[in-house]
């Protein structure tokens, strides 16, 4: 496969021109990382329209050296990650202008700027990369494909294990070690494992309680395989299902069916999301879907774009988005089905292949 | 046990009122949890003098009420943090200062704090909480305490699975399941699971890597409960250890006991590092021990205090910090033994019990 690295950089560059910024300051790990191809967690990169630096400590020598080969120079810094960014941009004769991560550098680190003495004038900027990173390649899409792989391996594994009687937190260390077990670098995100009731908080993490017979059971997690990650979510029954459950389970999987099939380039992602919204409103659900359809997935879990009523930008092809609709009933239990999509022209490709009808544990 | 909210909330009003201050946004979220109780992921606290407001959205209404009364207001907000924010301080007549988190606001959200026509001076506040939360009172204890419990209960379980011929990521799958089977609400990091040269890495991440007879195996890893987290490191040899491995090995126990041993309240952390650190350099390996001796463990596995060779600070009674030395030779491998420390006014407590002499897997 080709290097996509250089041509990720000069699009960066193209950026900085049209920006009027004669070198940038990338401090956001992930974009980092989509630049350089440097995996660790403690570095900055300087790029202007000749050079490229990545600044990091003793720790990452071996290891940045090998990454960063062919995408950029590297600089081991002894005493601090700022030191070598002062070092690299050095002090010129006119007053150049850089630009920063505004979402990616705390209030105290861009109080630097103003406590030099250099001739850099800083200006902050938002989402440079991050707009880069929207149209994956085909290296991208590969690694995501894979991170749904391991996730969906992991599934069928926990689903022939789980049963009454376990709590959710032993469920979440089930699927901890099938995911590990199936590849997964690192946990893009805690799981989310509830049973019963607690199926209908949208965040809610595993907790002591015991799962029960007839409880609805909601997973949401991930894989990360070179970097990428996975983000699925299957809601099972333990025992038999009844028809409340039944029903609702069809809205929310009609939904996720109507946004799979109705999904391509071209339309926003207010758009995309009121194929399913539009569904689940008519079956007299919509003030049960408190969230938006779904997000961009890659180097992070959620990143652009998105995909809700107030999304205005355009969906192209290339992007790599989740589709999770989900209807919640206070008090008594919801569903969330999810899986990740590749954006076509035409259509769109699902990346995370795990059966879709409601399943009931042990019937 | 007696609520310790009001009298945080009343510290902190106290540091308020020397620093000049009218009011304080915590954006923190560790800081925001000792303050009111509030465990979400998405909130903000507003202090002043007589009220403490924590403005969080819809989905942790129930969670917010339940957790935070006794301690504070709660403002549920429909549209964004910042418009509670706003909200809840109000347009007074005359010019108020209020600080913020310098450390735990992006430079994007504190531009925020210009575009407003409000009459309030923003300052920008350093390490306010994170003071007061260096002591820790008895309930703070026994849940680091509670978190050791569980990291070793997980850990004795975890060497009795390891054999030759696993990865370094299957290991660290079983030792996550083991975790999350002893209780642990969250992994505090992610474990690292290292296994013969790459023991070497102070910060290596699990991989494919296979476990081979006569390696090192070096777990650094933790437990959450009831949001605090215990850090504990064990490294053994999978079958018999050699010499220079039970050389290497004992420098590392016999500097640790010496740090166990002398730690106490009233002494640098400089002073804490030195008890270990001389020892190391005795022996021929200072070189390669090239990071602090341990730091503050709490509501946040990395806290204050620091113990390292450049750390002032004085240790106060009541401070609970790791004990971790370490000797790492490149491409040979490394040792690390690592300990929670409750520090008393002439001992310390140690907080995770585990054996602490070297362990040969299977033999």
């Amino acid at each position: 496969m080709t290097d996509a690295r250089p041509a990720r950089l000069s699009a960066l560059r193209a950026l900085l021109t049209k920006e009027m910024l004669d070198g940038l300051l990338i401090s956001g790990l992930a974009n980092l990382r989509y630049l350089t191809g440097f995996s660790g967690s403690s570095a900055m990169l300087v790029v202007t329209a000749r050079d490229a630096t990545l600044v990091t400590d003793f720790r990452y020598e071996t290891q940045a050296a090998e990454e960063c080969e062919g995408a950029c120079d590297v600089r081991i810094e002894a005493s601090s990650l700022w030191k070598g960014v002062w070092d690299t941009i050095g002090d010129g004769a006119s007053v150049r202008t850089y630009g920063f991560e505004g979402l990616h550098l705390t209030h105290r680190d861009a109080q630097r700027f103003s406590d030099q003495e250099r001739r850099i004038h800083w200006r902050p900027t938002h989402d440079l990369v991050e707009g880069l990173r929207v149209v994956k390649d085909v290296g991208e899409v590969a690694a995501v494909r894979s991170a749904g792989w391991v996730a969906t391996t992991a599934l069928g594994r926990v689903l022939d294990q789980v049963r009454a009687g376990l709590t959710e937190l032993q469920v979440c260390g089930i699927l901890e070690h099938a995911l590990r077990d199936a590849g997964s670098e690192a946990h893009p995100f805690p799981p989310i494992v509830a049973g019963g009731p607690r199926t209908a908080l949208p965040h809610a993490r595993a907790s002591q309680r015991v799962l029960l017979p007839g409880d609805f059971l909601l997973l949401d997690f991930g894989a990360t395989v070179q970097g990428y990650c996975s983000d699925i979510t299957r809601t099972v029954v333990i025992g038999l299902s009844d028809a409340k459950q039944q029903e609702v389970y069809d809205v929310v999987l009609q939904a996720h069916a109507k946004a799979v099939d109705g999904v391509k380039a071209g339309m926003s992602g207010r758009e995309a999301d009121a194929l399913a919204r539009g569904y689940i409103v008519a079956r007299g659900y919509g003030d049960e879907f408190g969230h938006g359809l779904g997000h961009g997935v890659g180097l992070e879990v959620h990143e652009a774009p998105r995909l809700s009523r107030t999304a205005e930008g355009t969906l192209p092809a290339g992007a790599v988005v989740t589709i999770e609709p989900g209807v919640y009933v206070p008090e008594w239990g919801g569903v969330r089905i999810e899986d990740d999509v590749l954006v076509g022209e035409n259509d769109c490709d699902v990346l995370t292949s795990f059966p879709r009808d409601l399943i009931e544990i042990g019937r």
